[in-house]
């Protein structure tokens, strides 16, 4: 089946207290951008890649794929004010002729090929599939009115095993996802799993891999970097 | 106030495919055990340290602290049937006149001594504090009959902001943590917060940090040689 993938690079890196957004900061000596495109043409060359890019780093990025000799070829796409609209900008760039497409955080680079096959598998069967990884330390709920608060003094424990952590690539059925973000923008919408359950259609989980984490705080830089080494290719 | 630590290390080392029980497996060449015991020594040179340990490993353990030249003075305590024994060990080893008593995992060493003293001063207003960070990823909960399934249907997005992951080191005033281990076990005890818990007594939450993950698998043990080097003590 025909494959596509968006990939969504909205960092401004204000978390990061660096200049740079995020999705450009190298790990390895390579922007975290190209890591995460490696992975997606590793897994099938053939598919097609679009990068959501917002318009201000897009002349940046040119710069650095040349800097890089960087040459997988990856169709760019303006990002938009939230992740839905971003999403919908980069759903515009792909073929009609494709049947499955994925959407991946571009600032998760350590998403492995195995755990991209399994969910664009499932998503071929299910129509909807992303990876989940387990909560592995002890998870409490805090009651309503302490949410925001610093020192909270009553919060039970829950039983881990009924929770899941969800990470990218969410992957779907063209057909599905297009429909899916023909709907207006909801607040609730925060990633690509709750626009296509707000239609009712359920999204499988698969297991992912832990390494596949947000590289969004300095902590997970040093992380990243040390990830990174320990990847055999 | 005077203060201890009971330091847990029942680890077998067998999730990390390794004979060496985790809390002795080096991080920056040096045990992971001494990296922790060196924590709460740093942050109160005369508090009392107590370490249970499996009977098995006590002479690898003294043979190590030579070879290192290993000097912080603790107590060994013998590990238990479960945490909750282990823990109960560990309480009998302390002095009478402590007034404050936390309790940690030996595999979590990169706590700083900032999370540790904000756990003992709202423990001394409040009688007991832990750590907790935010979940970070989206969270999903899953329904019951899936629970133990490698592919799952049906999950629900939950807002994160209501929960949080709980860390180490539960710190409790000695009173409290002694009237709460005379209880008889359960299997609900899976920390030493249950258990205090389960007489009717909160416990209060305060920030953590990130860094102070629980190393029990190879990634974690890649993850800590990172923040190890990246730790200025």
């Amino acid at each position: 089946m025909k494959k596509a993938v968006i990939i969504v690079a909205g960092g401004k890196g204000l978390r990061m207290g660096s200049d740079i957004p995020k999705q450009f900061l190298p790990i390895g000596g390579k922007p975290i951008l190209m890591h995460t495109i490696e992975v997606f043409h590793r897994f099938d060359p053939d598919m097609q890649i679009v990068v959501v890019l917002p318009l201000t780093q897009q002349e940046y990025w040119r710069t650095i794929c040349k800097d890089c000799f960087f040459n997988i070829p990856v169709i760019v796409a303006n990002g938009g004010e939230t992740r839905f609209h971003s999403v919908k900008n980069g759903l515009e760039k792909i073929d009609a002729d494709i049947e499955l497409i994925g959407v991946h955080d571009g600032v998760r680079p350590f998403v492995t090929t195995e755990v991209i096959g399994r969910c664009y598998t499932k998503a071929m069967s299910f129509g909807a599939a992303m990876p989940v990884v387990d909560v592995v330390d002890t998870l409490r709920q805090l009651p309503d009115k302490e949410q925001n608060s610093d020192v909270i003094l009553h919060s039970t424990t829950v039983p881990r095993n009924q929770y899941k952590l969800v990470q990218t690539p969410q992957v779907f059925s063209a057909e599905l996802l297009r429909q899916a973000y023909k709907q207006d923008y909801e607040e609730g919408f925060t990633d690509d799993a709750s626009v296509v359950e707000n239609m009712g259609h359920d999204v499988a989980l698969v297991p992912g891999n832990r390494e596949n984490i947000k590289v969004t705080t300095q902590f997970d830089l040093v992380v990243g970097e040390a990830v990174n080494k320990n990847i055999t290719h």
